[in-house]
């Protein structure tokens, strides 16, 4: 019997060979398509579903590519040719909500932003808080360790993620972690699953920590100074300043000129948004005005033309110039977005190695960086080419040679490849070169502790 | 050549044999005293001794056992019977400040407080915050994922800790995570580490979060209540409120009359002390006055015999009363302070069980706990035997029993035996009934791979 006749037999109309089922599952938001077909997609609805599939894989020795939304951008998550897809979007479930607890328990498809509709009946949320958060699944957040615009304040996935349940490769499901904040039994393993890409075992259930909604109302300050280096320069300031913004994003000349055009006068706020660069920060919690006044005035104090919220309409005004960021650019092709991190003191110089590789090479690179904690994301826009087959490479040479030229610098500054996507399969031509051959060589036994036959998402983070 | 004349070839000095300092190494601030005497203390001063000491500890097979402060409370790094005990309290040096990057770079045995004295030149500190913090070592706190008064605001160590060097068992140099808050190239190795008790490789360099202070004054809250079933329902109701306190500190009434007696009239700020139970909290940052006011106003809801403080010197009265519990304790016998945590809605039910544990058994738990994160320390006082021989096991089976009753109570609540201390020798024998068999043995096989031989500090965390 081939594995595709076996789960058909095992598991019936879940298993899906249609060919546009298939193609589907081959590519994710970062544009990138995986190379052939896959075998078959499998609509997980439970846990016993997910454990036949990888009963069955480890049976035929065939590699399954964990798959959720499908919002991811390294391409981490693409069914190839001889693989199985296991698509949990299906597990979509809020199992609990424990106020008293600050905990919810929830299955691996379930929306983002659905959880924070459910949680705010409450008073909750959850804090991570990725860009794609109204589309993207909190086990994919959870398996990319997702970031955010909230990290500097309310940390990366990890910190909100306090036991999982998990299929390892050969079927067995695996507890990890408390229901509580506190708790030091054994390895950290819910540690070590949180942004482990689909590569140690499948996600079927996870309990997260929630908080209490700040109290009051978050305020927004923006400003545009002449260019980036002073923009930077207020954001360290502001840093200094010993002043705690839950959000601070910077969008350097080049894509705030984008965005200009975009949103026309209309949209500028009254700021001056056609030249320069451009300073986002929100405050929030019961000193949210006090705190954003003091941004202001150091915002003023280092040059910047400011505006600062007086209600909710003026700050979503503000806000929506960062929201044009992606729509702009998406206007002028398909958009690479590249997600580097370095430590704050060194954006600055950054900002600079990107301006330069961009002037050598000829490649247009807007840039958006999370300011508070440095992590940078140059988009590489790729005019789209009507005459592009489906197997051609999405990004041209020249871009990833542009590309290869940035993470080389970012490690350089003592930076990281990824500060948020994760390696996926695009990144992982560098993955060696950032962790040195000491815990490179560690990191493949520990995948292999985890999943002997190598059948979790072979090709994403590690070469096959 | 015998190992310690090797040990001694390579490195002179720092080898020790002197029977005070193997003696000396074989406890730890729990009580506990390893069976035997190991064969030599190195004092380590760099990176390079302690590559020697495992490079030579691999050659002969010779367990090594890494120790700081010495100030674990679970048996965790006691120097036994055929060990080289590896002392890193001499790796003292703070290497670097960053407050633009809000990090810190230090060797594993700068003592917390030392890290925190030199931060606040700069108007920054290191959140992690176990009680021992004035002396015990950054190492030792990584190595425990310690805990303290302010986790459930502050987190865990694990989330201040960017990256570390960890030197592994067979001597080789290993980098783990970044220097900035985000980064997600490949295994959190870091997060792995944190908490993993010495058993996984010797951490000789670690780059800490560090944070700026809070600005303004905290403000202490205090109160009285009946019993313990209030205190933690006023707790509840704080949590409940949305009001994020920086501390909440519980004291039982066993516990607090041991206290009252302690302090005397003189000592008690005012407060009922000698029956009921006792909540502390407190609150920081620009809202601290206005939260502490509402978190006096729910204490008072539920029954409570409220103190605000008015400024530094009535909130230290307050403050003096949690502290006193241990001196307290400690002139009634040796104290083993267990530590279990359970999700915060439980707690009442896990002060119930421990009261009727008491009851049944005839040992006396005076329990703290830190309220916010539902992590119990009850307490098990060994009346001094003034007969009791050097061999004779510090705890008695009857107290034992006890604690053993106390630990599936807290399993079965969903809690764990262990927040913050650490599984150490102490409590190995359940680690296997929390873990279940499938993590059980993957934990054993991932420890393999960093230490084929098993001479990182056997017999701590596992049975050997």
């Amino acid at each position: 019997m081939s594995v595709v006749a076996h789960l058909q037999a095992e598991l019936g109309s879940i298993v899906s060979v249609d060919a546009a089922d298939l193609a589907a599952s081959r590519t994710d938001k970062s544009g990138w398509t995986a190379a052939g077909t896959p075998l078959a997609v499998v609509r997980a609805i439970t846990v016993q579903h997910v454990q036949a599939v990888l009963r069955i894989a480890t049976e035929y020795r065939i590699p399954v590519i964990t798959r959720g939304a499908g919002t991811g951008l390294a391409g981490g998550a693409c069914g190839s040719a001889g693989t199985i897809v296991l698509n949990v979007a299906g597990m979509s479930r809020i199992l609990e909500i424990r106020p008293e607890d600050e905990l919810a328990v929830v299955e691996p498809g379930v929306i983002n932003q659905h959880l924070n509709d459910a949680l705010a009946e409450h008073g909750l949320w959850f804090a991570p808080d990725p860009a794609s958060k109204a589309i993207s699944t909190v086990g994919g957040n959870i398996a990319t360790n997702a970031g955010g615009l909230l990290c500097a304040k309310y940390g990366v996935t990890r910190e909100a993620v306090l036991a999982l349940t998990v299929v390892l490769a050969d079927g067995t499901l695996l507890h990890t972690g408390h229901r509580t904040v506190k708790g030091v039994t054994g390895y950290d393993l819910t540690a070590l699953l949180t942004g482990s890409e689909g590569t140690l075992g499948v996600i079927v259930e996870a309990t997260v920590r929630v908080r209490a909604i700040p109290i009051g109302t978050a305020v927004t300050v923006a400003a545009v100074f002449t260019d980036v280096a002073a923009a930077a320069g207020a954001a360290a300031a502001i840093t200094a300043a010993r002043l705690g913004p839950a959000v601070m994003e910077l969008i350097d000349p080049v894509a705030l000129a984008i965005v200009a055009r975009y949103l026309g006068p209309a949209g500028s706020a009254g700021l001056p948004l056609a030249s320069g660069a451009f300073l986002l920060v929100q405050t929030d919690g019961p000193g949210a005005l006090g705190e954003a006044e003091q941004v202001a005035t150091v915002m003023g104090s280092q040059g910047g033309d400011v505006r600062l919220s007086t209600d909710e309409e003026s700050g979503e005004r503000l806000l929506a110039i960062r929201r044009a960021m992606h729509p702009a650019l998406e206007q002028h092709g398909t958009v690479l977005i590249e997600d580097v991190s370095v430590p704050r003191s060194r954006m600055k110089e950054m900002f600079e190695v990107i301006a330069g590789i961009s002037a050598r090479t000829g490649v247009s690179i807007p840039v958006i960086a999370h300011a508070g904690d440095g992590n940078l994301h140059p988009n590489f826009v790729i005019p789209i080419d009507p005459l592009r087959g489906t197997d051609d490479p999405l990004v041209p040479d020249n871009v990833w040679a542009a590309a290869d030229e940035m993470f080389r610098a970012a490690l350089a500054l003592g930076g990281t490849l990824t500060g948020e996507h994760g390696v996926g399969v695009l990144k992982r031509r560098w993955l060696a070169d950032e962790l040195g051959e000491a815990s490179f060589d560690l990191q493949r036994r520990l995948k292999a502790v985890f999943d002997p036959l190598g059948i979790l998402n072979p090709g994403t983070m590690f070469e096959r």
